[in-house]
């Protein structure tokens, strides 16, 4: 049990490292009540998420701690941008094993920290459990939907636009670097691909600001092929998309990885959404206004399914195997 | 790889077994979109509260996952009921070890179902992530604020009564049961033991009929005297209780299980709480209305930390040892 030392008890945990985390907000309590206080005195309507990274699945024990907690942190709230939800608050239950020392907790607390600022959200409640195995963070997060009803999956109608955000492949690539395993990279490229897979950027603005302008949304974290398969079963359609407009990074277009592999890795956290073609130009200008580039790849039309077409519009064969995150 | 086909995959884990549980709730999406919808135009304030369970902490490989999983649910409602909100909606975050096959799964899923019916609340999100070693079942739940502001444990007065609902210490006895330590209990009442450990009943009607009569409330989860310390601190104040008033079950009478022993050990998930003398009538009045027995034990008074007292008024030592859940 001398491992058992290493780290300070439940309580000394949450006081020292969490407790501040939840100071900017009244109804967090501190973390010193049984729950916290959740006002909607402001009426909006709220949207819940939860999801879990594991290590060993979700990440590898030796990513930097505050990567991974800001991780756990980020693909939640790109959930909740892709329900169209401002963040709010969130909880965190957090398994540790018992060789983790106090700093692998502190490095986690400053990287909570640092997204906290970075998006605006605050830690209201937590658990902290010991024991062996491996660690698990499961966040639930808290959005506001502050003007309009919520952003769905199934919303689409045929001839609806295809749009993404930012680039498609770049947490797939992140995630070869990782493993040893891509080629072609340079200094740069590899580390702005590890960062891609290990701090992806949620899309908190462009949500939001997409409640009722887009049609349907979600966001990409299966990969882009099996994620609009999602959309275009929800909405009842197909989804065509043309491979050569899905974009790319240069660090993606430096590297081996193949083009049918890129669209579907998973791990992007970009939103893809759809939305009439008279809308073409209001979505550039929300595009503009909250600086996330989107790009247009392909309509939605009827039947069912996903098809990808290449530049002379003939199918793509895709290997639709299911991504794993590691 | 063979263990991992005895169960089916995350898409269908979710859609056979916890898409069900949602179907009561349209803003849960049927579990299908990236989050899901509360709907707050009642007005009513939010209380929030996550509370994992983890295999080896908290419960044993072999317990019944139907009521591991109820366990890992009442848990969270016990928090909602000691800050005086009523259950509404949950999350599950879930990690299952590969060899737990559909039928785990099932039996979990079967246990939900029950609690759903019994305490009237709603799946509305999860996550379910698979891989090696101990399962963890973190759940975040939310309950409406209706008659008034939250409990705290933090407004107790010094001659407010000390009350706590039911009987203490008989989760600490259903746990020495199922480690085969209990001595002197016949089958009857070494089963209403491990009941008593493995389904604690938290107190939904009790704490939401407390707000505006309670002064401060917690449940008992650390042990009575721990958590009594914890009102008492948040207070400013000591509390002082008398170990002959402390209510006990017939089978903790019938057990070897000590005096001390029981206001230590942890589990109950009774209400702990205060309200000033003049209010007694009307405390037994609303543990009457909604059918849960109460017990006046003490009294908060100036000063710091908890004391127990014997029937001669002499203080009891007690073994402030950390309780440990298993």
């Amino acid at each position: 049990m001398a491992a058992r030392s290493a780290r300070s008890g439940e309580f000394d945990l949450i006081a020292r490292y969490f407790a501040p985390l939840a100071a900017g907000r009244s109804g967090a309590f501190g973390l010193t009540d049984d729950a916290a206080l959740l006002d909607v005195a402001d009426g909006a309507d709220r949207i819940v998420t939860t999801d879990a990274l594991v290590e060993g699945t979700h990440f590898r024990p030796d990513d930097p701690p505050d990567r991974i907690a800001q991780k756990a942190l980020r693909v939640n709230l790109s959930d909740l941008a892709a329900m169209g939800a401002t963040p709010e608050v969130y909880t965190l239950a957090l398994r540790i094993s018992e060789e983790r020392g106090d700093d692998w907790v502190a490095a986690l607390a400053r990287g909570l920290a640092a997204d906290q600022t970075r998006y605006g959200v605050t830690l209201i409640g937590g658990d902290t459990v010991d024991g062996v195995g491996p660690a698990m963070l499961a966040v639930t997060a808290i959005g506001r939907l502050a003007h309009g009803p919520a952003l769905r999956r199934s919303g689409a109608s045929a001839g609806d636009d295809v749009w993404v955000s930012g680039t498609i492949g770049d947490g797939g690539l992140g995630l070869q670097v990782c493993c040893g395993e891509a080629a072609g990279l340079d200094e740069a490229q590899r580390r702005y691909a590890v960062d891609r897979y290990q701090l992806p950027e949620p899309r908190v603005e462009l949500g939001p600001a997409l409640v009722g302008m887009a049609t349907a949304c979600l966001d990409v974290s299966d990969g882009l092929v099996a994620d609009l398969g999602h959309l275009a079963r929800a909405s009842g359609l197909a989804a065509e998309i043309l491979l050569a407009e899905v974009p790319r990074s240069t660090a993606a277009e430096a590297s081996s990885f193949p083009e049918t592999g890129r669209i579907v890795a998973g791990d992007d956290y970009e939103l893809a959404f759809t939305a009439p073609p008279d809308r073409r130009d209001a979505v550039r200008e929300t595009a503009r206004q909250t600086e996330t580039p989107v790009t247009r790849i392909g309509r939605m039309r009827p039947g069912s399914g996903i098809q990808v077409l290449d530049r002379r519009g003939a199918p793509v064969s895709v290997a639709r195997t299911g991504w794993r995150h590691r």
